[in-house]
């Protein structure tokens, strides 16, 4: 999409501002710190631009948490940016967004994942190429169907505003991009995820975006309240450190947002920060018929309207 | 290379053969038995073949080790296999190989690879053509130079009846090929690596391969007797546990034969079993100066000449 009027100053503001109310609301709610690292690009590199990680490792609530603000510029859009569209691919770019992975230490609150993204392909002779992306997943160890329909029912509300196609489509988008195909499994209970958005125009696009932004806290933090004092025992500690081995084979083979950092040179510290803490892998291994585990696959792991 | 004589099944009776001797030489000092499953690919499927997986878990001195063989035929050759030869891409294939990692408890005894395979692309108007790859390498917690030189020096006596050039051109690669670029770090001591090898005919290329396959063992079982004894703390285990991550990095991000599984439509459980069974992620972690930690990056995640 090309428009007269791309605001990226104002898209930027926008972030770094939802970066910080969702640092202040986990920090009030653990009680530790995020640590904050704010990072450039050297100068030499093909890439310019840097960001803001702010991080908890070790938290009362959060066992490995990281909200991090990136706006990086680049001579070259890397393949994994432009599968869709290869027409763009080689083009200058400019790419900001929040990025936030929650991996909470109680194995009955779930894992939780949001993005927001804006990007814009450079033209030369052509007018510059704008679009955005974004979306919210819920990946739980132990789920419960109050907080699937919590969590998807908050996302539609956010969407509803933008035309009534925009939920399903995004809510399937999001069961067919979260899904480990060499599992043949979904990576959880899924949400919503769009992305190569331009047509509602620059304002209409940036505020839909916008509202997912906005939609995180109130879609993760009721389920936190809820589950966040339920006992737990060392077994459902395992199940949770296997389970969130899922959670590393995703992103280091099929995410494209963490595929994306790595092969523009981005900091690796800071896209890996999606990493679970503790995880474990087992061979081959299965939960008995009708545990508390087996009903997680059974019941959870399949798309399901929960909305 | 296209050969009068290519003895595929006289491969597959060596490399079942080394499997056995691998699997009873980690028995034996272990203490406790390989798990044995075989595996077929269903009649359906686009790829035939199967496998025998033999695997360890909570062992004595492996926390978790694998020793695989497979054998696998196919319609279409995947990206990952013709890399360096685009022109093959498309081709149907048959592929054999071991392949086995092992991750002591101990963190004073090294990780270890080693891994030897057959492929043969179909002709259908032009004859079939084939080539040999394989190698070892070494991932040490705690490294020791004795141990860095023996495992070296193991690798370069195996290879120099092939000729001289083979060692430093397949030490080269594996340190290269082994290396991980979004770390800027070598995966471990590196050892040898090589593939697409053809070059000395099927007689030859194929004992080359016996002589890297049957060097294994005394590569590293003597690092393993020397080193299973030596004590160690909660925190050493706690520098394994992060520095296995770089290998689950490694493995997911970069590996050949790991993409080449996965994309292949291969066995996952078979393909993931090199994973660590107990892994963590720290945000940004180093180790302080002066430490045993900051000598294995210090002196030995370099490459050196050690044989």
């Amino acid at each position: 999409m090309t428009d007269a009027f791309i605001d990226s100053q104002t898209v930027r503001e926008y972030l770094l501002g939802l970066q910080e109310r969702i640092v202040a609301t986990f920090e009030r709610l653990d009680g530790q710190p995020f640590l904050r690292d704010a990072w450039e690009k050297p100068a030499d590199s093909v890439l310019g631009g840097g960001g803001l990680t702010r991080i908890i490792e070790d938290g009362n609530l959060l066992e490995r948490g990281g909200v991090g603000f990136s706006h990086v510029l680049g001579s070259t859009l890397p393949p994994s940016a432009t599968a869709q569209r290869p027409e763009l691919a080689g083009r200058g770019f400019e790419a900001m967004g929040v990025s936030l992975v929650l991996h909470p230490r109680n194995p009955h609150v779930p894992t939780v994942h949001m993005n927001v993204r804006f990007f814009i392909a450079k033209g030369e002779a052509q007018p510059d190429v704008y679009w955005f992306g974004g979306g919210m997943d819920l990946t739980p160890y132990y789920a419960t169907e109050e907080d699937a329909r919590h969590f998807h029912a908050t996302c539609k509300r956010a969407l509803a505003p933008f035309g009534a196609d925009k939920h399903p489509r995004f809510k399937k988008w999001c069961d067919e991009y979260f899904f480990l195909k060499h599992r043949n499994e979904p990576r959880g209970l899924g949400g919503v995820f769009f992305d190569d958005f331009h047509e509602l125009g620059f304002e209409q696009s940036f505020a839909m975006m916008r509202a997912v932004g906005d939609a995180f806290l109130d879609a993760y933090v009721p389920i936190v309240e809820r589950r966040r004092a339920t006992p737990y025992t060392e077994a459902e500690r395992r199940f949770q450190a296997y389970r969130r081995g899922r959670y590393v084979e995703f992103n280091l083979v099929l995410d494209r947002g963490t595929l994306f950092g790595l092969q523009s040179g981005g900091r690796t510290e800071s896209i890996l920060m999606s990493l679970p803490p503790k995880v474990e892998w087992r061979y081959d291994w299965h939960p008995a018929a009708g545990t508390p585990e087996a009903r997680l696959y059974d019941e959870f792991l399949k798309p399901r309207d929960w909305a």
